[in-house]
């Protein structure tokens, strides 16, 4: 048995723990419920068995590596302590690195939910044989992560990667963080369920109407099989989603030049019905992609023999991304 | 005497060539003008007579490393060419680099300008305490050069960098990119000419009309006169222009979260002028910026005493940042 590591998924609903051994295999999986309203202490007790059980189970095979937990919001990686989350409110400023390092007596690494998904993707992932990528993370909101010449690049400050807050539109939709018409206002889950009302209320999509009427909430999911199914008013959402996510790709592009920018998150499974808007864009607005575009983008194996072309891919591991890239942090 | 190195700054009007020792000292210079309708093999025969000038002079004291070779346009670092570049019409292909080395016999390297005048910024300048900055320049268009872990960062193409590019305006003015609304359209010396016209026609710019009358051109050095002079027009151009930096900045910062931002070029002179619109557009706009910017950003020592501060600052080593910056390429 090889070493191994402990990868936690730290979410303001779940809460899910895996044993990784340091080649890469999921050893096993314990999936819970975060009980916020407990408090913290709870809910790094409940961590804390889990990784218990784990390494009981493990230990005898190969040596115990630490942990990493990845949570959503900005966290100081440094300090091992969460700054700001939506998610986890009550969080912030508890020392959630140092309580578990006592409780483990292991080494314990705390970063942002979407750069460890970058480097799960980056370790085992679409990103594996490349050493300059991005990940970008399509949820509720947009996460990002930068991986520059191999390894994580966190920023001065553990706050890389904020793709979601780029400018599309200057006098566009307020966003929470302060600014107007940020990416992920018309780019995400939530955009998604606002232009499915919008297209409501405008009379001009009756599916969306009917299925609004019987009940049915506008997850992505269900938006994307109506445009599957030739829905017009699903297709022009995701075709307005594809647009917006190609105008802030263009930016992205067009500042680092990287081999590789890899799409994951729930809402990246939606890419047939926005991936056609979403090149288009991207081609039409960044000087930097047009020049190094492979012929073929939403070809299979993009570029692949084409020397040097930035390629724009989907993620493969899934919601294991996380999981994987936090294991991975007490293993490099 | 130490050893040294060349540095060319091979412009489409003029050509500068300087010997710097490997310490970082100007040793000679010499400016030509490139004599550009001659074609390739002239203008190289003249940088070639001006380096073997001071590689004679200097060889007495320590070993000729090598020259470096800033170019205007799109520029394929590996390969030593120029691919693309509107001030160079004609070197398209030509093999520039391999044709230096064969002459110089000597080791040569072939970079965009943006990127040389960043490295310099880097060694000698602004930025020569960090590890992790961007340099932009703010001449006719915007160029960018990023350092990354203390190092160049080029790109998979060589084409990082091109913050000029990055959108500001969706359905703005066109840009010979190809796309519409680039930050350079509204921020830089062309920007600002073309805001003087503007201002002139409204009417609203009875100052500026007269200079333009008495045939004055418009230099952002002239608008930037009549702006501290108290010209509100002259002002309101250089506003905007702040406005559109400060949202082209809060892109960078949120992508890239780096220490320092180091502001260049002809236009950066302006820096009194534009610097509070552009800061309070940033800070309005950037998530990652208001997290980690100094108490008065406009203070001489910006944060340098706060921890982990967002430094953006003026370029200090004016036009021969690029020469500087050259020259470290063969001694790197």
């Amino acid at each position: 048995m090889p070493d191994f590591s402990i990868g936690v998924d730290l979410g303001g609903t779940n809460l899910r723990i895996a044993a990784v051994s340091a080649d890469g295999r999921m050893l096993d999986k314990i999936a819970l419920s975060t009980r916020i309203d407990l408090g913290c202490d709870q809910v790094v007790s409940d961590m804390c068995d889990a990784i218990f059980r784990l390494t009981a189970q493990y230990r005898g095979g190969g040596s115990f590596l630490g942990a990493g937990i990845g949570a959503p919001g900005i966290i100081d990686f440094d300090a091992g302590v969460v700054r700001k989350s939506a998610n986890l409110p009550g969080w912030t400023g508890y020392p959630v690195r140092a309580e578990l390092e006592r409780r483990l007596n292991a080494r314990v690494f705390l970063d942002n939910d979407a750069h460890v998904a970058g480097l799960g993707e980056k370790w085992l992932g679409a990103g594996r044989d490349v050493d300059n990528m991005a990940m970008i993370t399509l949820g509720t909101g947009i996460g990002g992560c930068l991986v520059l010449n191999g390894k994580a690049f966190p920023g001065m400050s553990g706050m890389s990667g904020e793709f979601g807050h780029i400018t599309i539109e200057p006098e566009g939709i307020p966003c929470g963080c302060g600014n107007r018409g940020c990416a992920e206002r018309y780019a995400s889950a939530s955009a998604i369920a606002r232009m499915a009302r919008e297209a409501i209320e405008s009379g001009e999509a009756p599916t969306l109407a009917k299925a609004a009427a019987s009940g049915a909430e506008f997850t992505p999911k269900a938006v994307y099989d109506l445009a599957m199914q030739g829905d017009a008013a699903a297709q022009r959402i995701f075709r307005s989603f594809g647009r917006a996510l190609g105008m802030m790709l263009a930016d992205i592009v067009n500042v680092l030049n990287l081999d590789m920018y890899v799409l994951g998150g729930g809402v990246a499974a939606g890419w047939d019905a926005f991936a056609p808007a979403m090149f288009e864009e991207l081609r039409s607005r960044s000087v930097v992609y047009a020049a190094t575009a492979p012929a073929d983008p939403l070809a299979k194996k993009e570029g692949a023999s084409e020397g040097k072309k930035t390629i724009i891919t989907r993620a493969i591991l899934g919601g294991d991304a996380g999981l994987f890239g936090a294991a991975r942090l007490p293993a490099l």
